[in-house]
């Protein structure tokens, strides 16, 4: 894309009402606008990230069989009565809203009761299970403060995954599985060396559930880290029992802040039990379907990813969620300047990498200063010099040096 | 994908709660799931449709030059205020929420208020326009009956694409782009020989708008038909001046049901004025934005397809909206017959067409009940009969006659 073309602008200043990190960047380098406290619409440099944090969940969660699907924002209050979690007492994030009629709805803050009354019309055997379904769907949570940019948001998409099985021993297998895929996921993303599978509190079904949480100064949560066997305890479960049952000494932990990037929970029965999700097992009798859940949060990925891998001159984005692979930029307007940095463009093009082409007349120093405030991996200059040599400057964004390399070497680096 | 393990079943009955044709028998094939009236969760097969239908609709907005963003649903009342569009007397079907310090929210039913909000920090100068921006998000309406199942939802998706411009002339000439972009939309989605380009009541800044109707007797709207010139009028504006404007003589027309599935929209300066999106003009003088707004749903587009696509055995997708390429279906258990289809499958998998395999251990009429209900475009079946020839049947869900022809010629077809 020609960068002339983007409707965003930079901006010098960081906004005034803004406090985190990743707000301030992503607002100063147009990739989101913010409607009110923690509620931001993605602009496009900020929805293709979304969307390629997005695309890594989404073939992780395929990879593991999950069958995508999208339930709805809007929700009756039957089944959450069934589960004990309609009441505001109970669940304080609600938003409701109503009907012409007046009826309460309420907007989904989670999908487990929805999902549950899906499956009542689709499960009815054993041999029916096990199986999983996930969505990329919007949620809604009324937070009292909202701080944090785009990591604790009201209004954010959710990845969550939810499965389904005839035994607890069936569950562990599968909840085991998702959890490696978790490890992909962030991994790819870029946040891997820095996020660690937490203990954290279980249910009524299992002892623990799994957080990861992803060591950083923004983080609102507390986790002690052990760094050879590469796990954390959650501040909340960090008693002289659990380090006992994890055959860990506290002198062998540390102290972290981190931000929770991802969790994966055992409900058991939880919510079939009240809400009635049952099969018939091989002998013709009722049993409860044996749940799972597992959700990531696209945005707050994003967030961290910006939170812990910026420096002082902007966004340093990992290859794999960039929101371009390339950034090109031309220096000057001579017409051999032009028609080479012109012709590069349409290479690149041609060969499908994803590139963003400042051809706007303006100073190199602006350029330069929105080219690391954008962030995007690798940046090739064409300037009068280098056209002169025949030659491309490359600079890749997290690295001081730049060097001039041929237009031929230009593609053996992609 | 294999069948047996896709989590949703058919039914042989229509929901008792449903009279709309779409309804029925997306839930009978189990593409969606009735949560409420006029909100329905999307189901594996359906969200491949709606995936499908908002891909064609991608492709053709990134062709006129759309960019795409997300904007959000939680809206303060500020800027719908201070364009007349916030009272429930003047909107009635906003959906309206509460923050926790008592702070009223809308839910947004439209997009145009906060894209000029957001302009405001992107247009500065002449030199920034024209452009144009889209997105694919959740609607909310409150409507007070919703029984056309998902072609009128309280909850649906929406493309909304706005543009941008210095001026009518520039916006009028835009706005025939997207007629022109419509026009594919409707022709690659399969509705095209059906669906009109319908002269509507325009507002304040141009006398028409114009509809996408296609002529459907489940639609809601009365439109009369110019075969000859494949253009339409609404009722609303079906007057003897309209008819003296477009030179059309009333016995040309045919009165025709139809349902409205995209519209296209001049908005002048009616929301850059109270909102104050502005931009320098040459002279440096500070002139109104003229914009444009552009909707198309594809959830409306989906259910309209099926209302008039289907037949008594099911629905008959169109190629490229269909959840599936190919619908292989495996006849008996035999050794031989199964691991001819398994073969079939793999062959197929590995050159990247989409395929069904009904792997599933049911009697044929069974199978076949499910297959039409579903509607994929091509059954290949594969039964002891076609393995003792080396052959496969092949049949087009729209057609009477199958016909047997070698494993070759499948991939010919394809």
């Amino acid at each position: 894309m020609r960068q002339s073309q983007l409707f965003t602008k930079t901006r010098k200043e960081a906004p005034a009402d803004e406090v985190s990190k990743n707000a301030q960047l992503l607002i100063r380098a147009g990739f989101i606008h913010k409607e009110m406290a923690g509620v931001y619409s993605y602009l496009p440099l900020g929805l293709r990230v979304f969307n390629n944090i997005q695309q890594v969940i989404r073939e992780e969660m395929n990879a593991v069989g999950g069958q995508e699907m999208l339930m709805t924002t809007l929700q009756e209050k039957d089944a959450w009565e069934k589960s004990g979690r309609w009441s505001d007492n109970v669940v304080d994030v609600w938003f409701k809203t109503k009907l012409k009629n007046d009826t309460e709805l309420g907007l989904a803050n989670t999908h487990e009761e929805p999902i549950a009354e899906i499956m009542k019309k689709h499960v009815h055997s054993y041999k029916d299970l096990p199986f999983s379904a996930y969505q990329f769907q919007t949620k809604f949570r009324n937070e009292t403060r909202a701080k944090s940019g785009i990591m604790r948001a009201r209004e954010f998409v959710m990845k969550d995954l939810y499965s389904f099985h005839t035994s607890v021993a069936d569950l562990d297998l599968f909840y085991n599985t998702v959890a490696g895929a978790y490890s992909s996921i962030f991994n790819r993303v870029g946040l891997g060396d820095n996020t660690y599978m937490t203990f954290a509190s279980g249910g009524a079904f299992s002892k623990y559930s799994h957080e990861f949480q992803t060591l950083c100064d923004a983080g609102e949560d507390i986790i002690y880290v052990h760094e050879d066997r590469k796990i954390a305890i959650n501040k909340e479960v960090y008693t002289d029992e659990v380090l006992a049952d994890l055959g860990i000494k506290k002198e062998e932990l540390v102290e972290k802040k981190a931000i929770e990037v991802g969790n994966i929970f055992k409900l058991g029965t939880r919510f079939s039990e009240p809400l009635e999700l049952s099969y018939a097992d091989e002998a013709g009798n009722a049993q409860p379907v044996v749940m799972g859940s597992y959700g990531i949060g696209p945005g707050r990925v994003m967030g961290t990813i910006v939170e812990l891998l910026s420096d002082d001159k902007g966004i340093v984005w990992p290859k794999e969620v960039a929101p371009f692979a390339v950034h090109l930029v031309r220096l000057g307007d001579s017409p051999d300047t032009v028609s080479s940095a012109d012709a590069l463009y349409k290479k690149l093009q041609a060969q499908k990498t994803d590139v963003l082409y400042d051809d706007r007349d303006l100073r190199a120093g602006e350029k330069f200063a929105d080219s690391d405030l954008i962030g995007i991996p690798i940046r090739l200059v064409i300037s009068d010099k280098t056209v002169a040599e025949d030659k491309v400057e490359v600079k890749m964004r997290g690295e001081g040096e730049s060097s001039l390399i041929s237009i031929d070497k230009v593609f053996e680096l992609l």
